[in-house]
């Protein structure tokens, strides 16, 4: 990723409700990407014992990808976005679907991993205009 | 931070100990910043509901702080990182105790929340000089 | 997990992503109800260690309240749904925002509780019409 | 279950022990619906994935059983009850027991979650008796 | 207490209702004595900033006895242990009632912690004989 | 908060950072006890939905031996100890990895946990040096 090229960079959200203010789409991304490189190590080992480890951190990691997603969408994200913005809402139940049941934590396909990361990238999109704005 | 001026960047862990082999600093230090964050936030608002709220928040932040350093600390580094940098431990055990009781857990003060940033910073800079090796 | 470390907490939705196929708005509901209940006990009892204990438990339960909400969103809530009411997505992104630190979490007035509970049960009316049709 | 058929109640737990004083073994029941539910879903779906994804969130739900039946335990029943009905703590040890190794969660068999169902329904039965005395 | 002094030992409860087979009073022990602590610590420091954190903290220690106890009372103790000792299902209800909100979550007097200790006290030596049995 | 969105967990520490000075390695050593009884149990037990639940309890338990051992590394040991004992970092840091993804997370042979479990004891030894001392 250009990140990890260009060094390190303050990413992360700190989402605390308080409110704190500090939010960033790189964390739902980077639990995404966690479950895609799950995905992948699956693929390449046929190890049982490790197949049930990958199964189970996969599914964490996954809800972790829902939370951050539905902290940005409620805590961040407010009505003039919304309304800037009319597919964001569609945007983010697409995503939180892709990271569940329907999606990645039902799949060991990398596949599955990439939509999100996708949909994730949709959003950082649209995270860092209003940030700009 | 200079990563907001340069615009969105990938950061945070993704320790899932499976091992995912993706891991941050900057995930400790966003924790760090909300922190922080809070006691700036509480030292404005004499509202008792409001502090009992950043009270309780901080301390949430700040022992997700601690759980992050740990997680570098054991799963990230290795013996050989050791060996290069023989502060490290020192360097951890001082942070992780910065996020703690005797730190920005048992204070509002904003100061204490920039040492712990600080000794994280610290961290930071060696976790990419390993990166980087 | 970084819930192991945060202390023990309670999980009650009926959401487990298998996907299971049980959903009710109910749980969403009694948490708010819980949540005004905690506002009105705080309201008659002055008592600094009381009221202490229901800010905290407060917090912990209209977090409740948002994540079943989320749950529903995504994981019972489909494309068709969406469709059919145009207003659901604003009705959830609502209600979530109502149950945060801008609504029940930042205040003790009951009546923010009784704003958070009205929003549940419009989302209570749809979610029935979906299961009847 | 007959509060789906009547329509939408108040069902789960606001569990919060400050106490607000908000019970019902709904929520114990729900959880272990999806016990059975689960169980149900595993005959009939033999891909080895799809097998650990249920096995793992059957754990969790049945811990969830476990845990709203032990909080109407203590926090709901007082003294009084437990000398009007003194099976009682039979009652709640057998449906907690039922709930663990040595039962649903032991167990991909339906007939061990609808035991707990069993055992649930029992409890609530009492429970009903309690608040309409 | 008694363990300390004749040195350390197996302490804490290994509950993991696979079922494990490890199990120890003690752990329900520490955490209301951490409990008592916190309570004493509060009496002697009116910073109220402490103090908040103190309320915070005892609340989690005071859910974890709680819980220690449960886990005891359902995985541990069988069937003929509750013919052996029939006071025993009234002293764990009793017990987990005075870690709970009419006990030592409700208040910050050490001698309602002292309470809880000796109940679990109570449980100890019962315990102790049925591992001797 | 994270921790409510992936369910109950069972937090068994006698750390509550507040500080309460109630600290014991024992509590480490005991999950260990626990994370190779579980090992020894999945060894003899061929049936594929013991051997699932089996891995994934003792991923739990591992996981919280690490955090028993982080606990006692950053809020009981302190600077005067680790200039005592210079080898006490390592001896940590070496725990920590026995109990992750490279040492007992990861293998299902009894042999990993008790090399957890003798690498836990030489920390005792120190811990109860310093006790004494």
């Amino acid at each position: 990723m250009l990140s990890r090229i260009l060094g390190p960079r303050l990413e992360a959200t700190a989402h605390c409700d308080l409110p704190c203010g500090v939010y960033d789409p790189a964390q739902a991304r980077i639990e995404a990407e966690s479950v895609k490189a799950i995905q992948e190590k699956y693929q390449g080992n046929e190890d049982p014992e490790f197949r049930a480890r990958a199964i189970q951190i996969k599914e964490q990691r996954a809800e972790l990808v829902k939370h951050h997603l539905w902290v940005l969408w409620t805590d961040y994200f407010k009505a003039p976005h919304f309304e800037k913005y009319p597919e964001l809402h569609t945007l983010f139940n697409k995503a939180t679907k892709a990271a569940g049941a329907s999606g990645a934590k039902g799949s060991m396909d990398p596949a599955k991993g990439q939509e999100l990361l996708d949909l994730i990238a949709e959003i950082d999109k649209i995270f860092w205009e209003t940030k700009a704005a």
